[in-house]
């Protein structure tokens, strides 16, 4: 058996351009002669579709696209995933508030791998297990399904499972597996989000499955981004023996071929950690401008490492000539900052204006009262929210998406101002954290012939500069604190007695208490690429009105 | 039998507030010799929780909690609502990456309703159904449980059902009023939010509940407002020929003592919906101010009915010593508009403050060479901006919240300025239209000897007053229009087809259009206070980056 990895980047509720898609490496497929094309999980609607779902069109749509994909495909056969819609057995269970059921009456939907040949609908399972953690909602969207029953190929036996489905420990692929039709290979159709460790613990996770039930195991991903999502492609072929035959690219479409039985393999790719990382945030930002329609980016260089970090991130995904930076200074502004800032834009070779906004500040506090030349935080913060403004006007003008330069350090301690720094439509880098702004800067730097980020940015203290020797540190512990308890506190839930241990209880009192204030903030931010297995954003749901002694 | 119904205003993850609350109705219980006291669902911990759970020290909290309440508790017996913890039975179904796998191991959670008497657990069942629509994500957080034993009180049986679990057709009441043991009342422990029908819809459910299985019926709901979801109260019981024999105060604590069989009922209370929805919405300004902490709130007036309705509820809230208005003329601004801004907050005595915004927009537009005074959309959008910013200058000098004063129909639109109007952490009417606005302004006037919102308030024309002369029908169809159609599109789920029948399809385009293109607004929209069964917030999630053709 011969079968085709087609590690495609479908649109959400973009279905004629996902049966285009579908159609173009169904052609491959046939070229190859594969007897059997893989698609990703929803590959016919788009991965995550969130409440798109309810609308009263969608199931005509997706109908649609389904009799479209059979009218073309003759072999070789092709495996899709799509939601499928079923009469509701009963009423039990149903809540009148419940948008599916005001929507779809006694309808309700499964996530569906599905195989067409020669124009007939050949097979059909459900996906068992949604998750509902993290930033998934499935449970919210479809109802789980058994059916283990073997896909044929030929005289050749395939077992089908889709995304979560193997991840679950004694689940469907134990069952597959012991199926008196030993199943010549696995099949997992996915749409499984990118985040820094995930590339491994998938690795290892079909390796080991691999071994433990000597099949080989064919995992295909999408490619793409949604918001603050990142797919990362990578499908990924191993064979019994739990060695890698066929790794797809990173951010990028591809297409595989692969005989089955699987030959010898382990080609051992390596991905270092941080050109990982700059490559997710860089797709991220190009997706999501490409994905909105937008012309470009602007944002405001300040002469630190945030902002530098952000304008090589947007130049790399979309080119000098979408990318706009502002330098605005105020009078804590230091020269320098201004000096370093015009250093970096001229050697990104992006546009840059250089606008001081004395004069609108001086004219807010001669219109108002109660804000004063004091550089207390009402005129902190309104020095930003002025340079949020200008940037808008800019963005507005232009039709340009504003990027927000805060790092998870900065947003998970409230250390930036709402509808100030904290504008934009998308945070780049709202999901590292400082330490990994300096690495990223470093690995960009020694990529270049000489180094274009200037090296007294990376040197100097950081400095919100927005009251004169101002320093991060004045009002926040080390970041190599602040990153480590953070790091621990969100993303490894480790317990309050835990962090006073390490830390000392008056840091993390303090850290603690900066995390829950500054709730409402996060509530408004823009949308921040994840790329941890626990970002703020839809994944992390806290209420800003609680009492409860942590957030 | 006689029970006590504890309408209570549990404070999410005040253990210790809550654990005094339900002391104090549990005194009241035993002044009143009654057998049970019944409190709402999570009643130990607080709901809408949310995240907050997967924190490791939660089990903890909620385990002394419990502890505290055993022991005071002798006689009478309290049926409390409480998260629980067990070990979960194997590792089937477990995600790695599920936060409360990574927090609690082989831990899992129910949502319980729990008699504690004379110190011990007496009692104890889990919800079954658990609902995960629009807000509601109790999937990710609890797993459900089946058990239809009756508690025994004396020599009777009470048949105990948790929240969703009495909204399920052919569920436990069901399976409770059929057993050997005939209950001599269904008890539902819940944590209902408002929304404009609900009570009706509440009602009309007990009603036909109680007929049906011929039992008697005491609902227990909690009060009060987690950030966007207001909780009103107005716990019920119905007997068992259908008639209302007692129901809570509404959004406010209350305690019933009900001796079981029930009388003969019938108290025919009926709300009105004008009065009901002006209530909700004060209350849940009074209720996030209060349990932020924050010290009041301040608003802009711009002599529209929108803001007059949000600065008449912030004082029904709040009282006028704790609201604070600003008009900010602009060049396009009428003089009538100021004139009457100034006499709505005459009138309403609150302080305010007449700030033009002339010298500041100047100093923008000689500053940037892309700005002009030329009322374009970037001019229009600046306006507001400032405005914005002179309001959080003045929020964050005084530590008040900033009110946003969007309806839904503007917001649905997209009919805002992000950063500008729509900045404010809270929108006290922005799940209500535009004729819903007026309706409570007429509601209010003719409750006050005099119109204290004037007249001409609400009689001129709708406008931003952005650009000279400019009206809302100039961009938008008439609210009479966009209200309905938006009403059909977001709350009923009416398709395409339907909605261009009835509004004609330039208009259903040009709607649908501007809901599409402003998703990236409302993402970063202030907590919206809900009122209908569908608002914009948690409840409501769709990308912002996609290619549906609706949204």
């Amino acid at each position: 058996m011969r079968i085709g990895i087609a590690q495609i980047k479908p649109r959400v509720g973009d279905f004629k351009y996902n049966v285009e898609r579908i159609y173009k490496y169904y052609l491959k497929g046939k070229e190859n002669q594969v007897d059997l094309v893989v698609f990703p999980e929803l590959s016919v609607s788009g991965y995550l579709h969130k409440d798109l779902i309810y609308r009263p069109e969608y199931a005509e749509d997706v109908y649609e696209a389904l009799q479209q994909i059979k009218e073309f495909t003759e072999l070789p056969a092709i495996l899709i995933g799509i939601p499928t819609y079923h009469a509701r057995p009963s009423l039990k269970g149903v809540n009148l508030h419940d948008p599916s059921y005001k929507t779809e009456r006694n309808i309700i939907r499964k996530n569906r791998a599905v195989v067409v040949k020669e124009h007939k609908i050949f097979f059909s399972i459900p996906k068992t297990y949604r998750p509902d953690y993290d930033i998934y909602d499935e449970k919210r969207y479809y109802v789980s399904g058994r059916n283990n029953t073997l896909l044929e190929v030929g005289e050749e036996f395939v077992g089908v499972t889709v995304c979560e489905d193997i991840w679950v420990e004694n689940g469907p692929v134990e069952k597959l597996s012991h199926k008196r039709n030993k199943p010549s290979i696995i099949v997992n159709i996915s749409a499984s989000p990118f985040f820094r460790e995930k590339f491994s613990i998938r690795s290892n996770l079909l390796k080991k499955l691999a071994r433990k039930f000597y099949v080989d195991i064919a995992y295909v991903n999408q490619v793409g981004a949604v918001d603050d999502v990142i797919f990362d492609g990578r499908s990924m072929v191993v064979n019994k023996e739990g060695e890698t035959v066929w790794v797809g690219k990173v951010f990028e479409e591809d297409f595989g071929v692969l005989d089955i039985p699987l030959n010898k393999g382990d080609i051992g790719i390596v991905y270092d950690d941080t050109e990982e990382l700059f490559k997710a945030l860089s797709f991220g930002i190009k997706e999501y401008v490409e994905n909105t329609g937008l012309k470009g980016v602007v944002l405001g260089l300040s002469g630190g490492v945030d902002s530098a970090l952000v304008s090589v991130l947007a130049k790399d995904a979309l080119g000098k000539n979408s990318v706009k930076a502002f330098i605005m200074p105020a009078p804590p502004t230091s020269e320098l900052s201004v000096k370093l800032a015009e250093k970096l834009a001229k050697n990104l070779k992006i546009e840059y204006f250089n606008i001081s906004i004395n004069n609108i500040l001086k004219s807010y506090i001669d219109e108002l009262n109660f804000v004063n030349e004091d550089y207390s935080i009402v005129e902190q913060n309104l020095q930003a929210r002025i340079r949020a403004n200008i940037l808008m006007a800019y963005a507005n003008k232009h039709n340009l998406l504003l990027l927000s330069t805060g790092n998870k350090s900065e947003i998970a301690a409230g250390y930036n101002t709402i509808y100030g720094d904290l504008a934009g439509g998308l945070a780049p880098i709202g999901d590292i954290f400082k330490h990994d702004v300096y690495e990223l800067i470093k690995f960009y730097n020694s990529k270049n012939p000489r180094a274009l980020v200037p090296n007294d940015i990376v040197t100097r203290s950081p400095s919100a500069e927005l009251k004169p020797s101002q320093k991060d540190e004045d009002d926040l512990p080390p970041y190599s604190i602040v990153d480590a308890f953070y790091k621990e506190y969100i993303e490894n839930y480790v317990s309050y007695d835990e962090l006073s241990e390490k830390f000392g209880q008056s840091v993390t009192d303090k850290l603690l208490w900066r995390l829950k204030k500054s709730e409402f903030k996060r509530r408004q931010a823009p949308i921040i690429l994840k790329v941890s297995s626990s970002a703020f954003g839809p994944g992390r749901r806290i209420p800003v009105s609680h009492f409860y002694k942590y957030a």
